[in-house]
């Protein structure tokens, strides 16, 4: 059995906990809030941790939830077990589950998963393709800004939203439609088939971008650090563009 | 039959074009884009338009999409074809339809439904019941700010968001989550069933928030115009929160 093959159930099992912990938010109070956001980490966490181990002994896991297991030193499975906490809470279905798989420091394979939208993206280094839902996806061919529609990864947080005016303000004030979006992961993976054109978040932690910057990569579009140099998916932030935007921007910013 | 048991197959239709379309926005040109989001609107409207006559003949009918149909004077449907037209074109499936039916002036009796989760929420005045996928719901009782999530209604437009920093700035700063939020119906529908506390939104229109305004009121939430006066459904904008945020706030601001 491939990877893919193998880990694929693993990542559909554990977008299931999440939808089903999404239905019980409803009427929540605030303490349990929080506890039905640390109850989904830990949960998705631990299936995948325990899965992964048994079909991949010897290889290293990093998640955010629990102690790193350091493993061969040459593989290392990169787990984020809630891409988009914040809309899970407030009953937006743009969350999942984030698992890529890195190779001497490099991710050669991620998956990313939607279990209410029920869209799972998967990419693979060797192959050079992306793919939602068993089918090759492609980043959009928009090269000029006034067509583009960006997503900037912002919450309701004055200083951040300032930053980023400060960072790309003549971008969003020019470009067809600016959005603030939380989940990095699924929304880099809309630009890497063609729903995005381009995605900026300086906030971005490697267990969230790090596997759908493989997608988009193989979709053909154009991953940077947030500060437009040379990707590095341990960085914290994201340039995640298809390949037009991805071309102009860093020349006219 | 009832009106839910007649209309809510209708908007349970209608929710399925937006959702076949939805597949079909990946990989779109900016051309291609826009053309989507007016066959939604068209198509979506046209199928309303078109069943609540047959079943309904003299309401008038209101809706962006299309010319008034004045009918009885006295009875009036309130459609809303697409809700959450930002996040339907960028990938995030928190979008759907919105209908509303007004008699004698006051909102009766409403229906909003996003086609990716099956969620479909309903409100009646004389019954003062709001359900959501028929179990009745009800709105959270946070009543202190710092324990609350709070929608704000806006995109990546600076103006727009220093207005709403400038209105609820010390709110949003100590709320436990603030976070930019379209699709106005759905958004006050969270509110209805507790996932969120409060919403603001100074753009909303008729169409987008009317019927889910009367879901809030009968699930126990408190619904007023953007600037705290009385509400008035035919008045842009909508400030929608829980009880205890609604009965504090306008006290603080």
């Amino acid at each position: 059995m491939s990877t893919y093959e193998t880990v694929r159930p693993m990542v559909m099992a554990a977008g299931e906990i999440l939808r089903g912990l999404y239905g019980t938010a409803i009427g929540s109070y605030a303490k349990e809030r929080h506890e039905l956001v640390s109850e989904a980490d830990q949960r998705v966490d631990e299936l995948l941790r325990e899965s992964l181990a048994r079909e991949f002994p010897g290889y290293g896991i990093y998640s955010e939830e629990s102690e790193e297991s350091a493993g061969d030193g040459e593989h290392r499975w990169i787990i984020d077990p809630l891409d988009g906490t914040p809309y899970f809470l407030c009953g937006v279905p743009h969350f999942g589950v984030s698992l890529s798989l890195e190779v001497g420091g490099r991710v050669t394979e991620a998956f990313v998963f939607n279990p209410v939208s029920d869209e799972f993206y998967y990419g693979a280094a060797s192959r050079g393709s992306a793919m939602l839902n068993g089918k090759p996806i492609r980043c959009s061919s928009t090269a000029s800004i006034d067509e583009a529609r960006i997503g900037v990864g912002f919450s309701a947080n004055k200083p951040k939203i300032d930053r980023y005016f400060g960072d790309w303000g003549s971008v969003l004030d020019s470009c067809q439609k600016g959005v603030g979006l939380l989940a990095p992961a699924l929304n880099i993976c809309n630009v890497a088939c063609g729903r995005l054109d381009l995605f900026i978040d300086h906030g971005s932690c490697m267990e969230g971008h790090s596997g759908a910057a493989l997608i988009l990569h193989a979709a053909g579009g154009i991953v940077r650090n947030y500060d437009l140099t040379e990707w590095d998916h341990r960085t914290k932030g994201i340039f995640a563009a298809n390949r037009g935007l991805g071309e102009v921007l860093p020349r006219s910013v």
